[in-house]
């Protein structure tokens, strides 16, 4: 566990200043049993015996109305009040899902979530989006329901495969786009992951400056009614081709989409007319690194299946639109982000058939 | 449709300024087709056509799972966003289950609430509460999702029967003893009702003054973590009451049954003894006056076919209880609550049965 700083309580003193009535662990299966071990020892030794725990198979299956009531029946069966705390350790899925159950549960239960992927610890589990999916759209149904902390220890995604633990860097890169401290933090060296005894608190340091920058926007933000707009950046492709991957033989993961579409944000950036870029030099510097940084942390698949048309099919039903316009966040540096800007079909198309001719010839140079 | 005060926008006004992309409106069915026109001209004159309308049979068949996927279902082929507007025009039941829609729809769209019982425009609409039973629990699942604003016209009540309307006034009697605005309201003449056309006018006064109670403790406290307890005066008994009669052939009204709730706390207080009672001569006049006013508004059933035991049965389970324990509410004088309160079962039931000899002495005396 790691030593919390004065300022700041660690997780296990919040949980035991929220005086809970009754504690349940709800984690995703095949966690590292050493870790589980630990924890375990360490929330006995703050509340007793846990009033119930179980352990679920995490991902996208997670997130419907059925899986939410068999959480509801756990709770109902372990006496779970508005007075309990319930402690989540998964990915994002897990999160989004067990946060729900317990934001409806008789009007609120209170949460703490431990990340296992960097997805969470970035960006999933902070900012209190609970949500499933419904009538064959995603995040259909949700709340906002904050927990009281995210702890985040790099230790629990050791085990994570190597796709699955650099997809979810694609927010890191994304958090860097739009604040100056995760962008120079970008620029340290990190350890090799999966990392050391040593290296795992480097990696831990770096995930929570990084969500550092989703808290702030959240804080000023928390029911998206504003600025917490701007965490869309890259989402807008991201979602569509995620949609249509999504029931083909090689789905895309969510942080590979959301490196394709920072990677056209960037691109998007650097199409504009020079009088539409007053800070020019600076953004492509900016961009370079940062299309750089993609490259090593986030691999993406080398098979596009999709086309421009496929994508824009996808991107006219997302939630964040009003009255069927698309709308997405468009990058200008770093920490400069127009919101909303307004996709027409024949604008988009032509930028992404440019984008990825630009993307081909930059991936047929890398290879000779 | 009443005239707004300067400085208050009325709820015209208030969903204009909310500058919704779309505005659906759930009704309850059978409301007087005269005002569901005058309200529909106001409503287009806002905002042209509604993207969507249906009327519903209201009560608490209407908080379940089934029903509200049926609300999700319009929700979604009415095309409704997170940047529309739902108003609700019903009783409590209607606001709780189309309130709770709303809010996990899309993570919350916005409502407007036009109550058109006492029970809902002094209490139900008001503060945010929303919920559906499940699993054979009252309220199990719901949210905090605070309407935008609630608009009270006691026309809306002119129609219903004279059962229901007089046992939603119980809520109003809470509110004047937990206040001394609300409570010296309770001594004004009202008119009969149903009342004149000129009567509503000082109907609609009366309730709104009655529900700023409501507001003033729900802005204290908006998700019921402290001082907000002390609405659920009188309501640990009514709940009981509720549950035991649900299922019989004589079903009693939630504000019948709020009105034996506080005859109860303001017996209660009547047994205390003088050294527990700081202020005893006023809090005694001031019980004497309320129950004079719950007789003369908000009759009861004349049988109670539960005693103690059934009642203790039934509290024992109530959402606000944390380990087991049964919470209450005590009343010491208007605007003087003590929160919480343990009753233990031997000290409920002699209580209670105390309470009973006095109001069968009470009430054989009446019909000498």
């Amino acid at each position: 566990m790691d030593c919390p700083s004065p300022s700041q309580p660690n997780w296990l003193e919040i949980l035991r200043r929220a005086e809970p009535d009754r504690v349940v662990w709800i984690r995703e299966r095949d966690l590292q049993e050493e870790l589980l071990q630990e924890y375990r020892e360490a929330l006995h030794a703050i509340c007793g015996s846990l009033a119930g725990e179980c352990s679920l198979a995490g991902g996208e299956p997670l997130k419907t109305w059925e899986q939410i009531e068999r959480l509801l029946m756990h709770f109902r069966n372990w006496g779970v009040t508005r007075t309990s705390v319930v402690v989540t350790t998964g990915g994002g899925a897990l999160s989004d899902a067990v946060g729900f159950a317990a934001a409806i549960w008789k009007r609120g239960v209170r949460l703490i979530h431990i990340p296992t992927t960097p997805l969470a610890a970035v960006d999933a589990a902070w900012g209190g989006k609970t949500g499933i999916n419904w009538g064959g759209s995603k995040n259909q149904l949700g709340t906002f329901a904050p927990p009281l902390i995210v702890h985040v220890d790099a230790r629990w995604m050791r085990t994570l495969p190597s796709r699955e633990f650099h997809a979810g860097l694609a927010e890191v890169a994304k958090h860097a786009l739009l604040d100056k401290t995760a962008f120079a933090a970008c620029s340290d060296n990190l350890p090799p992951w999966p990392p050391s005894a040593q290296g795992h608190l480097a990696w831990t340091q770096f995930l929570k400056q990084s969500a550092q920058v989703k808290q702030n926007v959240v804080q000023e933000d928390p029911e998206e009614r504003g600025v917490r707009c701007i965490l869309n950046l890259g989402h807008t492709v991201a979602h569509a081709i995620e949609a249509f991957t999504a029931s083909s033989t090689e789905p895309w993961l969510h942080g590979e989409a959301v490196a394709v579409g920072l990677h056209f944000a960037l691109f998007e950036m650097s199409q504009l007319a020079l009088s539409e870029r007053p800070r020019e030099a600076q953004a492509e510097v900016q961009a370079a690194r940062m299309v750089q940084w993609l490259h090593e942390y986030v691999p993406v698949p080398n098979i596009w299946p999709f086309g421009a048309h496929d994508l824009w099919a996808h991107m006219v039903h997302d939630k964040k639109n009003v009255a069927n316009e698309v709308r997405d966040v468009a990058w200008r540096g770093v920490g400069e982000v127009v919101w909303p800007v307004h996709w027409k079909k024949d604008s988009f198309e032509a930028t992404w058939n440019a984008f990825v001719r630009s993307w081909n010839n930059a991936h047929s140079d890398d290879s000779n």
